[in-house]
C-alpha cells in the first residue's frame, strides 16, 4: 500500500501532471509496468515545436525550486518565450517511486535499480510521444540534473541544441561516489529503515537526520556557516524559526530532509553514484563527450565541495566548443537553491547568452 | 577492566613514556585522579633548557606520524639540535583514556569531558615539573594539534617564543563543529557502542567504518581520489594491499579507523568541537589573539575541506605579526600524514625559517 507523505504533493511542490509512458525496461534489467512521470510545464509549445527547454531534477529535489527560483518573466527561462518542461526523476518521490507505486512487484525494497540513462530515455520518449518534441532548444539541470543534461547531450546529440550542466559532472568522481555512500549509509544504518520496508518515513527519522547533517557539511560551506548567512533565509514554516546555527540545522536542514522518503533518497543516491556518460562509449570519457554537438556552457559553483569547478572544467575541456562560466554562491553546492539574487543573475546571464547564441 | 587494543601500544605507535602529573582538575568539572601523559621525546634538553619544542597531537593520531614524517636529521625538527616533546592527547588512547584507565570512576562512558585548555595546562605542568622547561622555542601541531598550539600561544604568551599551527584554527568554526558531529554520530548510532560500554572496539565496527567513510570524503580531496594518488601509498599491512579505490578505502582508511577506540574518538571529537581561544577573553577572538607575543607562522593546507586557508588566514590577520604560508598537498587535510616529499619540504622550510628567526 502506498505511503502517504505530504512532502510529495502538488501543495508542497507546486502543480504537476502524472504522465504515463507505459511499460519501461530499465538498463539494470528491472521493469516498471506503468512508468508515470511527474511533469510540470511552464509556457506554451509553439507550432514549430522548437521552443522547448527540458529541466531534469536533482537529488532530493523536485520541480519546486525551478518554478520558485529560475523560471518566470525576467529570467532566462521565460515562459512567455519558451515551453519549459521539468521532469521529476524516476524514483524521486513524485514520478513512479518505491513508496507511491501501487504495483507490489516494485514497491519499497523491491523497487528496481534506476540509472541516469533510464531517466533520460524516459524523458526523450515522453517529449516525443506526449508533446511531439523532437529537438530541445536547451537542456539545463543542476547536480543530478547536470548528470542527466550531460547524458542527454551525449546520448541524443541530434536532439539537443544547447546544454547547461550546473554544478554537476558527466562522469561521477570516486570522491563523489564515496560522499554519496555516507549519505546512503546514514539512512540504511537506522534500524527503522528495516531493509526498506518501513510504513512511514518518520520511522527512519534518526537516519534521515544523520543524512541531513552530512548535507549541512558537504552541501554548504565554511563561509555560509561562519558568516551566519542563514539569518537571511526565510523559515520553511513560520513555526520553525531559527536564531542560532544549531536551530537552522534543526529547523531547516533536518526538517527538510526528514520530510522526505528514505527509499526515494536511496534510489536517487544509487543512480547518482553511477552517473557516467563514458558508459555510452565503452568507458572512454573523451570519446563520449566528443560526440556532443550541442552548444555547451558548463556552470560550476565556486566553493562546491563535491562538484568542484576543477572537476567540471576538466570535462568541459573534453567537450567540443564548450565554455565554462563559474557561478558564485556562499552556499556552495546549495547555491542551487537560489538564496542569492546575484547567483540567480549569473545563471540568467549565462543561460540568456546561451539561448541567444 | 581496561580494554586491550593493540593499536595503542609502543609497538604500533613507537616508544613513549607514561608520565604522571597527579590529580588533575578539568575545566568542565571532572577530575582525573592520576593523569598520565603519553610522552615521546627526541633529542636532548640542553643545560639552558632553551631548545625545547612541543608537539601536541591531532584527532585520532599519536606521536607516530611525527617521528615517522617530521622529526629527524635533515628536518627542521632535528633532534641533534632540538629537544622535541610530543605529548599525546588526554583521552586519545595512549594518555589516560576511557578504555585504558583502571580507575572505575572515569572508565568508558564515565570518562569526563576534556577541553583543549586541559591538554594545554597539563602539558605546561608536565614540561615544568618533569623537565624543568619554562619556555618553548616552538609549539607546532596539526589540526587539533593546531588548536592546542593556538591555545598555548594565547594562554601562556610568555612561555611560547614561536608557534606554528598547521591546518587548524584557534576558534572552531560552526561548519567544523557540524562536521565533527557527523563523525561522532556515525559511532554512537551503532548499537554495538552501547552508550560507551562495549567490551571490545570490534563491537563498534559498523560505526567505526561509517566514521572512516566520512573521513574519506572530508579528510581527502576530489583530486586525491580522481588521480588515484593512493596507488603510491604503501599498505598499512602487507596483507592489505589495494588495486582499486574501493580497496584503498576498505584496506587503508577503514582498517586504520576501525583499529581505534570509539570512546577515545568521541572524547577527542567533543574536545575538537569546542576548541576556542576566545574563551580566554570573554568570547572576544581578536582580544585573545591580540595577547600573542610568539612569532607565529600559520600553515593552512590548500584544498583542506574543513580547515580551509581562508579560515586560517582570517585568524592570522588578528594575530600580531603573524604570517601565513600555504602548504600544498593533493591529500588536503590528510596531507598532514606526509604522503608527499614536496609537502614535507614546505613544512621544513617554514619551520626552519621560523626557528632561525
Amino acid at each position: 500500500m502506498p505511503i502517504d507523505n505530504p512532502f510529495y504533493s502538488a501543495q508542497a511542490q507546486g502543480d504537476y501532471a502524472l504522465l504515463s509512458i507505459g511499460r519501461f525496461e530499465l538498463e539494470e534489467g528491472g521493469v516498471i509496468e506503468d512508468l508515470q512521470l511527474a511533469v510540470a510545464t511552464y509556457g506554451e509549445l509553439n507550432e514549430a515545436k522548437d521552443n522547448a527547454i527540458l529541466v531534469p531534477t536533482w537529488f532530493s529535489g523536485t520541480h519546486a525550486t525551478w518554478w520558485q527560483v529560475y523560471i518566470g518573466e525576467g529570467h532566462a527561462l521565460d515562459p512567455s518565450r519558451w515551453f519549459i518542461v521539468v521532469v521529476n526523476q524516476i524514483g524521486g518521490g513524485l514520478s513512479t517511486s518505491p513508496h507511491t507505486t501501487d504495483d507490489p512487484s516494485i514497491a519499497m525494497s523491491r523497487f528496481p535499480k534506476v540509472r541516469i540513462g533510464d531517466d533520460v530515455r524516459a524523458q526523450e520518449q515522453l517529449l516525443r510521444e506526449v508533446f511531439g518534441i523532437e529537438r530541445l532548444a536547451l537542456v539545463v539541470g543542476g547536480s543530478m540534473g547536470a548528470q542527466q543534461t550531460w547524458e542527454w547531450a551525449v546520448r541524443f546529440p541530434d536532439k539537443v541544441l544547447r546544454a547547461a550542466p550546473i554544478a554537476g559532472t558527466a562522469q561521477n568522481t570516486p570522491h563523489d561516489t564515496l560522499f554519496t555512500r555516507t549519505l546512503l549509509d546514514a539512512i540504511t544504518s537506522d534500524p527503522g529503515w528495516n531493509g526498506g520496508e518501513y510504513t512511514s518515513h518518520t520511522q527512519v527519522r534518526d537516519g534521515l537526520a544523520r543524512h541531513a547533517d552530512i548535507w549541512a557539511v558537504m552541501g554548504l560551506t565554511t563561509d555560509f556557516w561562519k558568516t551566519e548567512f542563514w539569518r537571511g533565509i526565510p523559515p520553511l514554516d513560520p513555526a520553525l524559526s531559527f536564531s542560532t546555527y544549531e536551530e537552522f540545522q534543526q529547523n531547516f536542514i533536518r526538517f527538510l530532509f526528514c520530510s522526505m522518503d528514505p527509499d526515494a533518497l536511496l534510489c536517487m543516491g544509487w543512480k547518482w553514484q553511477r552517473g557516467d556518460v563514458a558508459r555510452l562509449a565503452d568507458g572512454d570519457l573523451a570519446a563520449a563527450l566528443g560526440r556532443i554537438t550541442a552548444r555547451v556552457v558548463v556552470l560550476p559553483i565556486e566553493q562546491d565541495m563535491f562538484f568542484p569547478p576543477r572537476d567540471c572544467e576538466a570535462e568541459a575541456a573534453l567537450t567540443p566548443g564548450a565554455t565554462v562560466t563559474r557561478l558564485h554562491s556562499i552556499a556552495g553546492h546549495f547555491g542551487l537553491f537560489g538564496f542569492e539574487a546575484s547567483y540567480v543573475a549569473e545563471v540568467d546571464a549565462a543561460l540568456g547568452a546561451l539561448l541567444d547564441a
